[in-house]
């Protein structure tokens, strides 16, 4: 046994089973041990932020960490970005980084590259294997940092002869760490100001957006009549008829500060203060009213679900009925041209049950959630750390978690351009995902931000920066380009048939929306 | 004036008119100065890694730094490669990299990552602006860093108060510093190893491999009978009839060695000691025999033109006429089958004059050297730090300083999909690439390391790894995604008539090779 098969069988034998790939010479004998053993399915990926983004999309419906096989430091940096997203949405992922025989580093070849460096600032554990005897060790701590709740990047630097020299054994990563539970005075604290006077909010973040945790916030919404909010991105909201939904702080600084203007204390269940995605010339960066107060029921990290229980209990709220439970809407289907109301209103209808919602819409999806609400219950995903291209692959990471689930990717047409090759994947491991890729042929939202930050009206050359224009994409010729099936839609009956036809295919299909 | 426009004054004036952008909120200011001020040429990227590569493809025609935009941590990290890849081939850049207003920092918004941890690995100057007041100078001294010889990387992080806050003035970078000279004892040693016993080679590198350099170490070649090298990859190579050829060192170690195997010096000029690019079980990293001697006659950094011409004078070869000039080859262009023989013989017969190549060919590209070498002159550009996805940014960077030359862009199909939207850029500005894919369907050059690195035979699951099908890629279909004109070959004749046609186009061609 080499060093690269004992990283293998430590990693099956740990739980993790599917490492999505973008290998290179340093990591062969990584890839020739997934022939050997039994147990690893391997995905590949075209370019490396297709990589961590799956494994970032795997992690939110799975929960638990798939593996990441990349070439050396500038395959790392490629695949950074996803994992800055997939670091801010508490994903856990285990990156095994190939790397230069130990020997051969001394001589500055062409790829050498300070790669603990490149991960270090995305990663929350980096490590060098130094031995081929020490790379199962080494893999079970990585799988042990990856699942520590709620789930952390560990990046393993895997020098090509600890891959092929001699190994003597496999390990197996110690049991996932439970969560840590909230202090008693927490919850005293947060019932407290839930009985008290002025407006109360809960703000819920991490796995508070899911079930049985919505529950536990609803009966205490019933309770207290507080106000249930969340963040504007959340890394899995549960969502439409039967849950308890959650407001939404806006994107929109002014009218984040519109929603939040009353509030006299927030209550923190796995979230952070509001704070605005961006500042912004004479506006607070901080979204609650300065007089507002915070307390902290529970962090990102905590038993949650045991700590709403526990307000629940402390509010003898545990028997009643959740409050703020959305009621399936069943309006039909809005028809004429492509507005985004009405695109959100064809969403509403048609999201299947069970569908997963990957939302990089960006701009263009500011208005979905509204219509969205009474649909049938489904998983909003969104992106947690703001950086653009993490759409796609997060479709590809939640439809091989869930494969029998529908996965919807709602894409502006600037978002779905930095890591299109997503597509490839898609199509070759037949995964059941409708792409519906808002064409506006501009980076939308930056028109708005070009005013927000007050740089006025832009000229001809901002312009020129802001628009995907001179030429067009062509969105049909670049889905059959990586091998999947697409159908355009003008209106917005063509909408809602391209929809359920992509909806009713065996493995992707992408709707182009004419805006 | 704001800090924007302080630091787009500053760049203009210092010479730095080229900005190739992939610009987000935290830039809107940036951008709106392009519009106010004059000088700038502003050029858009749909990603990061396109910015970076074409402003590394430019550095290398034009000889001075263009300046990249990018959006904070994430969008820096998109660029990463690319920017590993260009301090490898010692390419000067100015990167301006948003980040969000100084206040905004401390609340964690989700775009906020160690933006200068980010970019150190692949920076030789990180700098972070602290007030608007400082951009200028700031700025200035970015450019000052980016073309200190042979060509650094400088990254300048604007926190986004500095962009829109008031400035004073801008600033100048100073001139940039001359190369330094080497010392008279090293063209001493050369010239004795030169005059020396044995087998001696100068292996060239940096400048040297372009003119002036080359005719200087042609004429010593002529007075020494010494064999002239050069590393696997150039930042620039001047090649082509009229032109004094190198010995490339084979990428393949086993042929490096025998290549090398009876040298008994080698005198540096720009180049490094031969290390194999990557490290294999029982074979040596460095390529010359064990009892080579090496001595230095420059640097990279140092002044290598005059190194080669004091060189001359000392061996009196100042007056000789070079040897190793490649003569003009005229052989009538092949037919019949699509062999890789066959497609360097006609591009050897079709390449330009003054066209310049871009070569990202991987594995198919290995044969292209010696049927190339009497095609009218030509440069040469290859990957100096072997990240893939090079190629087509870095023609981008090419086509861009110099609209009158014609680019060829050299692919493999693999490659060309880690920065395919570089296509749309070349679409926009009309650029005039013709881009060759070689589509073998494969990660080719992945089956031979398999082997290489003793890994054996692949069997399902590695080859699964290596391939790119189930489905195949349509290279026409996404050329037109991206709004750029195709063709296919599947022979010799129809390569030669898609490459003549590419070659009078106004803008961009593509031609899928069917191997």
């Amino acid at each position: 046994m080499n060093g690269a098969e004992s990283l293998v069988r430590t990693l099956v034998d740990s739980g993790v089973d599917l490492c999505i790939s973008n290998p290179g010479t340093s990591e062969m004998h990584f890839v020739a041990a997934l022939d050997k053993l039994q147990g690893m399915r391997c995905v590949l990926g075209l370019f490396e932020g297709v990589v961590t983004g799956a494994a970032d999309g795997y992690y939110r419906m799975a929960e638990r960490p798939a593996a990441t096989l990349l070439h050396l430091g500038p395959g790392l940096a490629n695949g950074l970005a996803n994992l800055h997203n997939a670091k801010k949405a508490s994903s856990g992922i285990v990156n095994i980084v190939g790397e230069h025989a130990t020997h051969h580093l001394a001589h500055d070849a062409p790829l050498t590259a300070d790669v603990a460096g490149v991960a270090r600032p995305m990663s929350h554990w980096v490590h060098t294997s130094a031995s081929s005897r020490d790379v199962a060790r080494d893999g079970a701590m990585a799988v042990q940092v990856a699942r520590t709740p709620p789930g952390r990047i560990a990046t393993l630097i895997l020098p090509a002869d600890t891959a092929w020299n001699e190994a003597e054994a496999s390990a197996m990563a110690s049991p996932p760490p439970p969560r840590a539970g909230v202090a008693t005075e927490a919850v005293k604290a947060a019932a407290a100001a839930l009985r008290g006077k002025g407006r109360v909010a809960l703000m819920l973040g991490g796995v508070a957006v899911r079930e049985p945790a919505l529950q536990w916030a609803g009966r205490i919404a019933a309770r207290s009549g507080c106000t249930l909010l969340s963040e504007y991105n959340s890394a899995r909201l549960q969502r439409g008829a039967g849950h308890v939904q959650t407001q939404r702080i806006p994107y929109v600084v002014d009218s984040a500060l519109a929603l939040l203007k009353d509030f006299t204390h927030i209550v923190l269940v796995g979230a952070k203060p509001p704070v605005g995605f961006f500042a912004y010339p004479g506006k607070p960066s901080l979204l609650a009213p300065p007089g507002c107060e915070f307390s902290t029921l529970a962090t990102v990290e905590q038993d949650i679900v045991a700590a709403l229980q526990a307000l629940a209990n402390e509010l003898d709220a545990q028997a009643l009925a959740p409050a703020c439970v959305a009621a399936r809407g069943l309006a039909p289907l809005p028809q004429g041209p492509l507005t985004l109301e009405g695109i959100a209103a064809v969403l509403g209808g048609l999201i299947p049950e069970q569908a997963i919602v990957v939302d990089e819409a960006v701009s263009s999806g500011r208005g979905l959630a509204g219509p969205t609400q009474g649909a049938l219950p489904h998983d909003w995903l969104t992106s947690m750390g703001g950086s653009i291209g993490y759409g796609l692959p997060v479709a590809v990471g939640a439809a091989l978690a869930c494969p029998q689930r529908r996965v919807i990717a709602l894409e502006g047409d600037g978002s779905a351009m930095y890591t299109l090759q997503a597509l490839w994947t898609m199509a070759r491991e037949s995964l059941k995902v409708t792409i519906v890729v808002f064409a506006n042929r501009a980076y939308q939202i930056l028109r708005g931000e070009f005013a927000n930050v007050g740089a006025g009206a832009p000229g001809q050359r901002a312009t020129d920066m802001l628009t995907l224009d001179r030429p067009t994409l062509d969105w049909p010729a670049l889905a059959r380009g990586h091998g999947v099936e697409s159908g355009q839609a003008a209106d917005l009956e063509a909408f809602a048939r391209e929809l359920r036809r992509g909806l009713a295919c065996e493995g992707p299909y992408l709707i182009e929306l004419q805006l």
